[in-house]
């Protein structure tokens, strides 16, 4: 056994790398979802003015990775490299991101478990002294994610009630190996009409560190129906949860939150029922468990079976968990973003769903 | 500065993280070319057996990752993770090998670049505690990315003299924080025909580790053009070997070997014309300079400017370097593929050609 890991897939970060800032970005219709009040930035139009899905999806990443930069208080030069991801065809959002950034570049792709992927191996650069300050972001869009892997929005494609909105969202962390003593500047720009909630205010600063990460590994229940996400990812999400549980000799009880990526409201209900089966207390689960799919929007929405895609967690695990960690309202959460790494030709091939699930312990310290 | 990096992009594996064995296998058409004598498997026909191409290349991932598994003398169960990569859109070939194997998995996409992505991630795992035992893997295939990045086999279409050829190829390393002290099976299977030259044969037993990582960011000359792809690459390889030398203080005479990814027969003249210009000694980059994509093919084989593709250096570094080191032949070697982050569609909207470039450097201990 090395020395920075436990158990079967846990890795331990006994440096305890520094999340000094954050910034979540999102679009329309997740600004008038009830997590409103958490982001940074909500978007007044998803084309962010940009010609193209693509280009807009990439811009957003692109902001949250600079407004994160600005609110730690670090040069661009000071930046190790960027960790990054997201779902289109050759991480187009990332690659373009990156180009105008001119910082050395790690692209990864986990599907929607693309944010907490990044985050797991920047606290590794992080930890091991491979980088004093790395980003970490994931981003996806709704309009692109339809058209790579549905039908063009122009189709007017009705949805089964089983699928997922793929959020329109991006997110990005700024992990350091010092604290930031700093004052963080909020840069919060918010349209009309969004005015900032006081209790998203950050007043009490506490550090936050990540102090472990648990690699998934692909569970496949042989489920076919490119609708039916959730269902397909949540066991990769219980298998990570009970590894990381056995790995660490911890019980729910010792976190103040557990949250999967995109499960949706169908996938969480599965989650919920598969680690009852495995012997976990209801209540304690149910009094600390959430999905960031179900959490991202109301049921009038009418985006049926709750958010989805690599931005889902990452505006929400950067916006709600990080600014209620920051104001010491959580003290210890285990963050585990779900993907489903099918591909955009494998369902015609025949293929099943691969789900994936990478989770992160983040604490006060 | 932390302990683990110097200067501005290199990391440093005080550790040495020792690469235990290595696999690579390739296609007929590479079976056919200079390089043969050096693979371990050659394939019989590029469907593998398999109904798709897709599946094809998945399979032979597989293979050459079992193959190195199987040849490091390690069991399954002692693999902490698996890094790896490819071409496919949502990374199909590695998703669907990592489904089989379940092992922990990170997806990595640097196009082109992730063989040298994936042995940089194994070794800051290996280096820094993370597991004792990482498999770091890439493919491609010729059918696969010509489907997906140009025209389906079956239109037939010309190719122009600049463009290059994605080699079906695959290779797979076997990263350890411990020196293999076994005998290492060489398990060649070879097709008829195809008889083993006695002077790939290892008899002579050299540990191999790998020293220094060079992390690449994003070079983008504004280059348009999807047929020129070693042209669009090459500002990045320069880049990469620039900051290398810079970082460690070292000349290119320091290195027996220096090799890029897949600039292919044009790209690598830029690349030599580039470093010229930066002052490096014309006579000592050519005695030791070469490009993994001319070296594929020879020129009766119609390939144009040469082989690309992530299985082109992953092959090349498996099978000609690895066992050119393991037989004491090259001592150190600076190993940098290189990846061209065009999407599918950025080219549609008008964009311009991301190029990036990781190094790797390995050498005896």
């Amino acid at each position: 056994m090395t020395k920075n890991k436990i158990g079967k897939q846990t890795l331990v970060f006994n440096n305890k790398p520094k999340i000094i800032s954050a910034c979540s970005i999102v679009g329309v219709k997740e600004g008038q979802g009830p997590m409103n009040t958490w982001f940074d930035r909500i978007l007044e139009d998803d084309t962010f003015g940009e010609k193209t899905w693509e280009k807009s999806e990439s811009k957003m990443l692109k902001e949250a990775i600079v407004t994160a930069l600005n609110k730690s208080g670090k040069e661009k030069t000071q930046i190790d490299s960027i960790l990054s991801g997201d779902l289109l065809n050759q991480l187009m959002s990332s690659a373009f991101m990156a180009r105008d950034l001119q910082i050395p570049f790690i692209g990864l792709y986990g599907a929607c478990s693309t944010m907490a992927e990044s985050l797991l191996m920047g606290s590794v650069f992080i930890d091991g002294g491979y980088g004093s300050n790395i980003i970490a972001g994931a981003s996806s869009h709704y309009c692109t994610a339809e058209r790579q892997f549905r039908l063009p929005l122009e189709h007017g494609n009705q949805r089964p009630p089983s699928a997922q909105w793929t959020a329109t969202a991006a997110g990005a962390f700024v992990l350091s190996d010092e604290k930031n003593y700093g004052e963080e500047p909020m840069l919060i720009e918010r349209p009309m009409g969004h005015e900032l909630n006081p209790k998203s205010v950050i007043n009490v600063k506490k550090d936050i560190c990540v102090t472990h990460g648990t690699l998934g590994k692909i569970i496949d229940t042989g489920l076919k129906d490119a609708n039916q996400m959730g269902a397909a990812m949540a066991p990769a999400f219980v298998d990570t949860v009970l590894n990381h549980l056995e790995d660490t000799k911890r019980n729910i009880t010792d976190y103040d939150l557990i949250l999967s990526g995109d499960l949706g409201n169908i996938g969480k209900q599965i989650a919920i029922d598969l680690l009852k089966d495995a012997g976990l207390n209801q209540k304690d689960l149910i009094d600390r468990y959430d999905d960031c799919g179900s959490m991202m929007y109301e049921q009038e929405q009418d985006v049926h079976a709750g958010g989805s895609g690599c931005g889902c967690s990452a505006s929400i695990f950067t916006g709600y968990v990080y600014k209620r960690m920051k104001k010491g309202e959580i003290k210890r959460a285990l963050l585990v973003s779900t993907g489903a790494l099918l591909s955009t030709i494998s369902p015609f091939q025949g293929e099943s769903i691969p789900g994936i699930a990478h989770g992160i312990c983040v604490e006060i310290c």
